[in-house]
């Protein structure tokens, strides 16, 4: 994805955020470590929220809470507060409580009803959050509000993340300028439970509740639904998005939509490539399917195989295996129509095997490895099945035994 | 499970398989070592066949033409050729040719209809199997055929599996002698494509064509399907059970399809225990569900879960892993009204954490891994949701640093 995709420009450090929003992050001693804990968001008054939650039947209460306040307030919320290091799941009533406990003093401090405060948490399962401490930090969390502070909130939702996780796009619309910031974790399951993939956007084009429930949808399925580190999901699973501002005119959605979209991706791919013991980001595109949700499907089953994630791992342009998890989607196709490209090396046509140099492909392949911080470090896969005009993409990692090694040396 | 379940008794070598079949397995070098790699069994006139297949869209055509026979044939199957060393999947045309030679020259050998012979393939995808050498090789694995010969058969099914799968379990009804004996290959995917799970069960109680179908699928459902390995399915898998002789009375079905089950299930842990790079057979029973289906889904769930897998690796008992691929399996429970055993150990009880000591529960998985020849090397894990009287069991592997290694290390 270009630079300028849609018109829309990659904004860098220290620019102003989405108008009317600020950002707080501080370290409340929430963590083992000195490092940046708390997070907090308001919104401009008027704001309109939309939120995507864990589909897991085990889901924290305050999962549970934020869908209802957003549901009843038909998505009226002016902040999110955010903690990292406990995900106030499975701790039994403490969960409910300490949220009641946490968003009602938010809503004190800044004004606001307690019912347009949200609270997202991610961190350990089973432990509950020290609240004394975390109250007695929330009047220094409300006094470092800034509008450019988004780095610090940022920073302030890591777990065992091992880079920042945001993006600030911005293009001129009628003479406007319109801006759209989000911010991630998550980094595939590292310890027992520090799983959970958060997310916020936040947008100073105004689009109506009906509206804008559509869109992040949209957005959702076309990033964070399309990513795949090991295919699990958490406790705590959530993405909210909130817009604010001069209402957008109806012609110009698809431009917010692109927006919405080209953050969410961004995001939903630095996850990909945060995976745990990840040398390098998969990126699948299927092409020429009847249907774009198929095409998805399709992209995330290879995403998701082991056994496209270890051939990776080992540079091995092995097309069996694709062709395989491919076979494996559930979605009806036809090998005989099959392309299949992996970087620019083709490998099947119309489902014949082509003449190509392995050891190049798996060059190619090793070329991306390892650079992890790199935009470019991309291994691209491409599957056209050439029935249809529908494509999807989808993102994972390789699996290491890096992998294996962080997940089952650790011992409860 | 005891060597008596139901009455039913486990047989050792040397015994007469089920009256009227016969077997052979021979070497015929299709393979590069000198293994046997050409099976064929043979069913007494009036055998009735059921099979069922690989669900994978890009599947092997001699699986579609093996489908076709039985649909065509009521189930009228006679012989069932299986080679090793080359699965006989995307290779055009070729694919058909060859089954099309091989089971027509069966056929004459033994004197009946080309249409009653079958033919499964297992081992390298895309290269085509050496026709004339297997061909050439047909008058004598025709002449091999014994009644005794079932551990050959099963040895020259075999592709990357560690050890033989086979059972053979025998019981009186009405003064009569009923034999079940089911053989099978397996283990993950090891290789580019060595993959495909072959099993084949024969019976010597005459079940009608209607019944044996709906006996097979149960079988099949409470066994290979709820193994898992890595989560992939392959070009070839196939499961195909014939029975044979006087029809058993319609009170005793329910005793067949026990025996049936037990084979099945103890050819599926064997599958699962051999699995790549894997030290322990991972168990998980889950009860009290409203369905037998949605316990089989959960377990199934929990066996396929890498951060499960991981940790039982680890020998680390992460009830939170256990808990949350359960919540992932898409079927709802209560969290607070769950149990939850590793070993005798219980970790929940109503959803509480109960005081266990971690460290027993360790030394009791690490006391279960390593020792994968052994019947009791066996991780064993129960749910009880306490909301019903459905119970389903699954069965998977840890995932071990050797299963990454054997998969990424090959090349292609």
């Amino acid at each position: 994805m270009s630079q300028f995709d849609n018109n829309w420009s990659f904004i860098n450090e220290g620019d102003l955020t989405p108008e009317g929003f600020s950002f707080a992050g501080i370290s409340a001693g929430l963590k083992n470590s000195n490092k940046k804990d708390l997070a907090l968001i308001l919104a401009p008054e008027g704001s309109i929220c939309s939120g995507k939650f864990t589909q897991s039947i085990v889901r924290a209460s305050c999962v549970d809470i934020c869908a209802e306040r957003i549901k009843r307030s038909a998505g009226l919320v002016r902040a999110i507060l955010i903690n990292s290091g406990q995900a106030n799941a499975c701790t039994g009533d403490l969960g409910t409580q300490h949220f009641l406990i946490a968003t009602e003093k938010i809503s004190e401090l800044l004004g606001i009803k307690k019912e347009e405060v949200l609270m997202c948490s991610t961190g350990v399962i089973g432990v509950p959050i020290e609240i004394d401490k975390l109250v007695k930090n929330l009047p220094k969390l409300v006094r470092e509000l800034k509008v450019n502070s988004f780095q610090n909130a940022a920073e302030a939702i890591l777990t065992t993340d091992l880079t920042l996780k945001k993006v600030f796009i911005e293009r001129i619309i009628e003479g406007r300028k319109i801006r759209i910031a989000g911010l991630a974790k998550g980094s595939g399951m590292i310890y027992p439970n520090m799983a959970t993939m958060l997310a916020f956007l936040t947008c100073d084009a105004g689009v109506e509740k009906k509206e804008w429930d559509k869109m992040i949808s949209i957005a959702m399925k076309q990033s964070f639904n399309a990513i795949s580190v090991d295919g699990e999901t958490s406790t705590n699973d959530s993405f909210i998005g909130i817009n604010a501002g001069k209402k957008i005119k109806k012609e110009f959605l698809s431009i917010i939509q692109s927006g919405i979209n080209i953050v969410c991706q961004n995001l939903a791919k630095n996850i990909a490539r945060d995976g745990e013991g990840a040398n390098c980001l998969l990126e699948v595109l299927v092409q020429g399917a009847t249907h774009n949700d198929d095409a998805i499907v399709i992209a995330k089953s290879i995403c998701n195989s082991a056994l496209v994630k270890t051939a990776i791992h080992g540079c091995d342009p092995n097309w069996g295996r694709i062709i395989s998890a491919a076979g494996n989607s559930g979605i009806k196709f036809k090998l005989d129509k099959v392309d299949l490209f992996i970087g620019d090396y083709q490998i099947l046509g119309k489902g014949k095997l082509k003449e190509y140099n392995p050891q190049k492909v798996s060059d190619y392949i090793q070329s991306k490895m390892n650079g992890k911080y790199l935009r470019e470090d991309t291994v691209r896969i491409e599957l056209n099945l050439n029935s249809g005009k529908a494509k999807g993409l989808a993102w994972g990692c390789d699996l290491s035994k890096q992998y294996v090694a962080i997940n089952s040396e650790y011992t409860t």
